[in-house]
């Protein structure tokens, strides 16, 4: 299935099923609320006109992995991990798959592609399998990084939290569709540039293995989001390194679930 | 004044404010949805034989700083910081103020007694003046760490985010009886045993500050916290390291505020 929280032209929204290529209501607001109630309901009426927009507003936990690419944590120049490097965000970071990511004018702003997993049901102590179970579907996101904030401090948190820059959707597709772990390419393009590419295939720790890592220590429930990690081509591992600019547009794009575009607009600082 | 979340014998909660010794109802069911609804109605009936719990369950954000006060900067062998270094926990950290702290008996479980900052109000690309303004209160917290999890990589996020491990409470007291600036003692108690003390006035990055430079990158709001980072005496800096036993009683007390005592328990690992 291809589920979206869709928009009406008035800026209403409603949880949606793909169904022929006609979004078809589901009974709640948006994904997040769908997947808290249980994912209930059949699907309803048909959504014409209605277009994909954030399709998970209010995830309860954000969390990261960083370092997860192998390619990627050669170019950082640093050994294979043993454990998942792991940080949070908060619902507030997250932006539409084609909104604007508004940042000031003086930041030192960088992409990173990635692979969302949409968690559906809880997991608390989980093993693989039941990690595996719970997984309700896959995203495109872009952690969009502020570097200059992100290396203030040993704590990445700074660089990662800025409110409404973390593109996630266009849609969230169902493990039965798409599947990392057999391979779905993954890709960063600045402007057409081509600046990430890879496979999620080569990922360190898989999206079973993620979850299962996270619900030791914190339990997860329907709705919650694991972005799990970036590629390699960052612009801040360039030689020299290189930073979005105002008018930007960064497509991020994961084959089998869709592409985000967005257009970056640098602001006067305050 | 002096707020609480306060408790029935039978679990039901209440926000509640001390009044000559008495704790009395406030319109809302706890101190996280009375700060949300903006702090209105006046006190009720007296709540005889309630108890404090964790006065604020269900924080949006709970943001953390570390390395804040000057002598655990030089325990960890570091210089004075520019900028302060911020991590994020979620509400489900939280515990109450005399409840276990539950862990793995293999974890290297550690204390960090440390002030709260309470927002009251919205806070968005704020100043001092405004963010000060903006403190709803102050409660005591300790950051219970499982070290050994912090440091299996650079993030300190996975031993910092353990389920109901972060102790807060007992009570929330108001600006104007308690002034961080003016002084505080914060000590930490192991077995009645002094392992933490020093002086809030001490600290590198103050409540207005801290609430100021995080109000550049994200919203804060109502009811979202702010924990201000811990004095030196931590037990991964001993030599040798300490870390907290099955049954051990870790006293973390704020002179003005109060004093959370919460055992240790260790239980067979999974």
């Amino acid at each position: 299935m291809k589920l979206a929280t869709v928009s009406a032209p008035d800026g209403v929204t409603r949880a949606a099923v793909l169904d022929g290529g006609v979004w078809r209501a589901l009974p709640a607001p948006d994904l997040s609320a769908w997947l808290r109630g249980g994912r209930d309901g059949t699907p309803g009426q048909a959504l014409a006109d209605w277009e994909p927009v954030n399709p998970l507003p209010t995830p309860g936990k954000v969390i990261c992995c960083g370092l997860n690419y192998a390619e990627h944590i050669a170019e950082t120049g640093r050994d294979l991990p043993a454990h998942p490097t792991l940080f949070a965000k908060h619902a507030d970071t997250l932006l539409g798959p084609d909104q604007e990511i508004v940042v000031p004018e003086n930041a030192a702003v960088d992409w990173e592609a990635e692979l969302a997993v949409v968690v559906g049901a809880p997991l608390r102590r989980a093993g693989q399998a039941e990690a595996a179970a719970a997984i309700a579907g896959y995203t495109v996101a872009n952690d969009i990084s502020i570097r200059d904030w992100q290396k203030r401090t040993l704590q990445w948190f700074q660089g990662k939290a800025w409110d409404a820059t973390t593109p996630i959707g266009p849609i969230v597709v169902t493990p039965e569709e798409a599947d990392p772990a057999a391979g779905l390419d993954i890709s960063c393009r600045v402007n057409g540039e081509v600046v990430q590419h890879a496979n999620t295939r080569t990922l360190v720790f898989d999206s079973p293995a993620l979850l299962a890592y996270i619900s030791t220590f914190t339990v997860l429930r329907p709705g919650d989001l694991v972005l799990t990690g970036t590629p390699g081509g960052i612009g801040a591992a360039m030689d020299p390194p290189r930073f979005l600019a105002d008018g930007d547009i960064v497509e991020t794009r994961i084959d089998g679930i869709g592409t985000l575009r967005n257009r970056v607009r640098l602001t006067p600082s305050t």
